[in-house]
């Protein structure tokens, strides 16, 4: 099990439940839109909120969102080790910097004090394009490239006293990243932010984090996800906690399991499964529920879920474990089914 | 490595390319409906065809279609094994057949005998809803039941003649269905058949989907899959397609990696990445572009893409390999990034 690293208000690993994570798209200096951006995704679920920190302006803005927001904010660095400092001064809860970008040593060290002395956690890591230049050399763009140098920013900071260390090694290539995040698993336990860096527009890069950070956590590797897409932030929130749900990482939800339809399907089934996924997704309980196209193979299909429905020839069929109880007429169906639903969820109590 | 099965004009198994699959929505009788959906189909890259056979008159349409369209077309059959003897007579490629519902060895004998006939492979297999009594008995919704329920099947077709099996064990739970590949792939060699059923609506299916095909076949483990969604087909076969590249076992295709912009970006990436998202879908050659938010970040971020842009204080830097070499003006930047583009596409030539 990896090691348990606070943060603000939660925990990350040592068997903590697994974070999301988003990063903003404003600037903390542009501190309304930032606080705005860091609620929204607060109330889709999001764990931990990160943005840059560029400059003064930026870290000062970091008191104001401390005091406006709830959730842990890391404050990403680049280049000049003073704003990590100035990031802890405002109240930063973890620094995420680049140890191979902020000058030497010396720097790091500094920072390292820094840390001890607000006790904050950091993240280090490497991605595909800053892997430290002795690795790159001896094992090219490989697993191994990618996990070393992680490690070796890593010892950079045990070194000068900082032990509370998360660790990524993001590619953007998905067979990449799940074999660089099991190298390093295997060889530290330090708790590790999964994630598919670059991974491209909502579309595509929903399948390629779904993959990466699905088969890894699969696997119990990963205990902090970050989604990354060129979507709203609020995107990568969403699609984080459909991944927990579906390696079964977060529990209490309404699941709907819906089939494709074929040629047996007897109703008008697409819309009528959007609209009760979105009817459930307030329910924060328990409950798999099915949305099936015909009563032939519906309900039998679907036997594992607590509640179902099913299209026959002008009525659909509600059904429990499997079990058909009560033909329902077309124009009854949304009220009937929601009703069910709500009285599974009551008597769950 | 699994057994290569003849199916139609292509393989499945055995080394072959994993073959992309989707279900038809109209019965085959709607013949119109049927053939527009197959060819709309062969369009977005699918590879094989599959509808359900419900009475004579859907087996019969099997003929016309077979002629019209190109891909091998399957025949999903229940409960009635003269269905499964006439969509092999008018042209079925496969038939898909539970012979739990099919009632009793006799014509499970006599739907063999007709594969052995017209030599065609069969497709057998469990979900959660269909796992033989005595498995579920002695081994619950496990997917040992799964697994064991489907071999069964597949050694009843053995037991008559038939080799050429295609098997599949699929569940709604996605841990379940990852077990159960896992499990059967360790104890045959049939080629097989990857999915997680009734996985729900485009959104949430998706992400299913793609951790556990993707999972799957990151593995060695899979020779066709066919994602199921409720959702057009269409969209099943886009997902299917990101999915086989995402792992690398589709190569001819113009991959986007692009960024999730942070306060950093410097320009309106999100819709530009997803402009020349369109742009590169029509491609079929192997490159690897990137875009990104800021020149500081992301030519070194995307030091693996082929070729690159990244946005500035009121230009964009066009790179390769990482390496800067012009600058663009804004109003440029989608004439001059798309040139490049086709230019090296024709240098790859």
């Amino acid at each position: 099990m990896s090691k348990k690293v606070k943060i603000g208000n939660i925990f990350i690993g040592g068997g903590a439940p697994v974070a999301v994570q988003s990063m903003m798209t404003f600037r903390p200096s542009d501190t309304k839109n930032t606080i705005k951006q860091i609620l929204a995704l607060e109330e889709a679920g999001c764990d931990i909120a990160r943005f840059c920190v560029r400059d003064e302006a930026d870290a000062k803005a970091i008191k104001t969102i401390r005091e406006k927001t709830h959730i842990p904010l890391v404050a990403d660095i680049h280049f000049d080790y003073r704003l990590a400092v100035a990031a802890a001064e405002n109240g930063a809860d973890k620094i995420r910097i680049n140890p191979g970008n902020i000058g030497g040593e010396d720097k790091i060290k500094i920072v390292a004090d820094c840390l001890k002395a607000h006790k904050l956690p950091v993240r280090v890591g490497s991605n595909s394009g800053s892997i430290e230049k002795e690795f790159l050399l001896a094992y090219g763009r490989s697993e191994k490239a990618l996990a070393e140098s992680a490690l070796k920013n890593a010892a950079l900071f045990e070194k000068y006293g900082v032990g509370d260390i998360v660790v990524s090694v993001k590619a953007s290539d998905v067979r990449l990243t799940v074999a660089a995040y099991r190298y390093i698993a295997a060889r530290c336990d330090y708790p590790l932010h999964l994630g598919v860096t670059e991974a491209g527009t909502l579309k595509s890069g929903v399948v390629k984090n779904s993959i990466g950070i699905g088969a890894l956590l699969l696997q119990g590797i990963g205990d902090t996800v970050r989604v990354s897409l060129s979507a709203a932030p609020v995107e990568e929130v969403r699609a984080a906690k459909l991944i927990l749900r579906s390696v079964g990482l977060e529990k209490d939800y309404v699941e709907l399991v819906s089939c494709p339809t074929c040629g047996r399907c007897e109703w008008d089934l697409i819309p009528f499964a959007e609209k009760t996924e979105k009817f459930v997704s307030k329910f924060k309980k328990p409950l798999k529920i099915a949305v099936m196209g015909c009563v032939v193979n519906g309900p039998g299909e679907a036997a594992d879920a607590d509640l179902g429905i099913a299209g026959g020839k002008g009525f659909c069929m509600l059904f429990k474990k499997g079990v058909p109880y009560k033909k329902v007429a077309y124009e009854d169906v949304e009220k009937e089914f929601f009703k069910e639903i709500e009285n599974c969820l009551r008597s769950a109590d």
